[in-house]
């Protein structure tokens, strides 16, 4: 017998070829949104900008009634309100986080999802205690290997009713120091971030950084759930495919002069300007960026800004001349664990972690107009 | 001869029959941002989540040498830096501000430009100086009819490069209590609602707010620059056109129950329910709302919440017997000026002021599932 939810299990699907954006697709692209490339000038971008993806609606959470669970393979299972967590010690560590569908719309043929360009990023300082911290008042089971974190947003995802719920070993959380946070840039959590409580952990896509998060519960297996099935890199809908899991090395350009409203083309007065741009990689830190402006031709490496810490993005900046004409300026990055940016999408039926690179057409006016 | 620059003068144009979204639309949707519909339950929209709508990019504004340029038409023009500026008497006013493009992505063609649905929309309140304290301190020539406000954000539109104008005549300034803004919400404007000053006029559109406010012009006729002349409701390219100013009557229901993540349709338990939203007008304030839960066959009269203030929307809610089945959810607003919200789009090549209502689509499963 029907439940009536039958219009709701459309499996995924790719566009056709030509096809234009989908309704479907505008109306994710209205409540989600991108960084403007032109803040990629701010080490911290600013709150209101940093990208957000929300699964389903951001949850309505009462801070008064609110509770952390520690549970499953643990000696003793937590229970804690906002007040018991805000006094434990914290740490505040300074995070670039990408959405693991940023570059989706790019690909060819594209998957029908949140259609991202390039600006599903962000860098924030986020405020909150080490995950490891409290597994260590729980008291991990000895046979303990992975976490499952439940979020407080529900809904229905290609039929599957849930709660938004990742797992994370606890090798992997323990790799990248996973903090339980309650402050974004010195503040309490906006709603759209996770308030009053999320996870990040440093160095992976957002899949994995659970917002609004109530429950952290320890299991003696990895989770195999909806979330942790559906971010995968497949060419076919049956393939087990790869997880998705670390943000792969990417470079972007802050765009240059100012924009033509409609296309996004940027002008450039001719003459001696500097190029600038972010480079990151939830693999290991950036060691190089090289930056093109005839479209990939040439490349020249460009010189990197101060180190901002261990999980947050580089900047970068090179000279370049502006001569009267069209120009396409291309980045890539290099990261210290041999992994290089690509060039051309890797697709995957996801739309998962595509890197390429991102050209920002210029128009340089001639000097006498 | 050419200055290169002819790539970025195509005039505006509508969409084709069964044209998909564009690029161009897509990439202004990604940077641009609605207000997630569910927000709709704060009377003051979170502040990262309220709209945001920037024709160029958001300018990179040094706090320590911006200066406020009160001239023209004065006695004595004033030049003011931001601690003057903010050691001025100050007001704040809750504001429900609206893009005048909101909706405009539901007409039939639609024309190309920021392709929104319907959540262009968000309350805040407000903080800064009467515009008519700073008139008076610079002395209003007699002959003076008109103020021209010049914003830092600068760009090319349809081949036009300037910097953001709009014209106001000194009588619609004064009708809405208009104020030059240096707070949203009890902080400091955040760069993409115009740090660090910006116009705030109660009750109209967004594009006579002008963000990144440097100065203020006092003229003696109408001002007759590029977005005055774009923001006019036309039939035809060539059509004079009526201005678009202030916001028409709409409603908007909060969407109940849970998503669909793709299609955002929404899941609601069968049983006794309430269903809620907002309305507001720039015309006056709202004194009924209608919902409809059959797709606009019957209409009942809702129950409407506290006054929030001249300038802000209204909450209402009505009961709802949720039955098993599909039904589509509409809302309708009426103001004190006698204007009715629209059931059917009304068509303008600039796809302004749409407020024709938006149905919700709700799945009630069966009782048994």
């Amino acid at each position: 017998m029907s439940d009536g939810l039958d219009s709701l299990r459309a499996p995924g699907r790719v566009a056709a070829p030509d096809e234009g954006i989908t309704i479907d697709e505008l109306r994710l692209a209205s409540r989600n949104h991108a960084l403007p490339m032109e803040l990629l000038r701010h080490d911290v971008t600013p709150t209101g900008s940093h990208y957000v993806l929300t699964h389903y609606d951001i949850p309505d959470v009462d801070p008064s009634t609110w509770r952390l669970d520690v549970d499953g393979a643990v000696e003793r299972p937590l229970k804690l309100d906002l007040a018991a967590l805000r006094a434990m010690p914290a740490q505040t560590v300074r995070v670039t986080m990408e959405c693991a569908g940023n570059g989706r719309a790019a690909l060819i043929p594209r998957p029908l999802s949140q259609p991202w360009l390039n600006g599903a990023v962000g860098t924030a300082d986020w405020t909150g205690v080490p995950l490891a911290l409290l597994l260590e008042r729980a008291g991990v089971a000895e046979e303990a290997t992975d976490l499952v974190l439940t979020g407080l947003d529900h809904g229905i995802e290609r039929g599957t009713e849930q709660d938004y719920q990742r797992g994370l070993s606890l090798a992997d959380a323990a790799a990248s120091d996973a903090l339980v946070v309650h402050e974004m840039n010195g503040v309490p959590l906006p709603p759209q971030h996770g308030f009053p409580v999320r996870l990040v952990v440093p160095g992976w896509y957002g899949m994995g950084n659970v917002k609004w998060l109530h429950r952290i519960t320890v299991a003696t297996e990895p989770f195999a759930g909806f979330q942790n099935r559906a971010y995968r890199l497949r060419q076919e809908a049956g393939d087990e495919g790869e997880p998705v899991s670390r943000i792969e090395p990417r470079a972007l350009v802050e765009p240059p002069g100012f924009p033509d409203f409609m296309t996004r083309t940027r002008v450039v007065r001719p003459g001696p300007t500097t190029l600038r741009g972010r480079a990151w990689s939830g693999w290991a830190p950036v060691e190089r960026v090289e930056v093109s402006t005839d479209d990939g031709t040439t490349w020249r490496e460009a010189g990197l800004g101060p180190d901002l810490g261990r999980w947050a993005w580089r900047a970068f900046d090179i000279p370049w001349e502006a001569e009267p004409g069209e120009h396409s300026l291309r980045a890539r990055a290099y990261d210290g664990s041999g992994r290089v940016q690509r060039l051309d999408p890797a697709w995957n039926r996801g739309g998962f972690a595509n890197n390429a690179d991102q050209p920002v057409l210029v128009v340089v006016p001639g000097r006498g107009s």
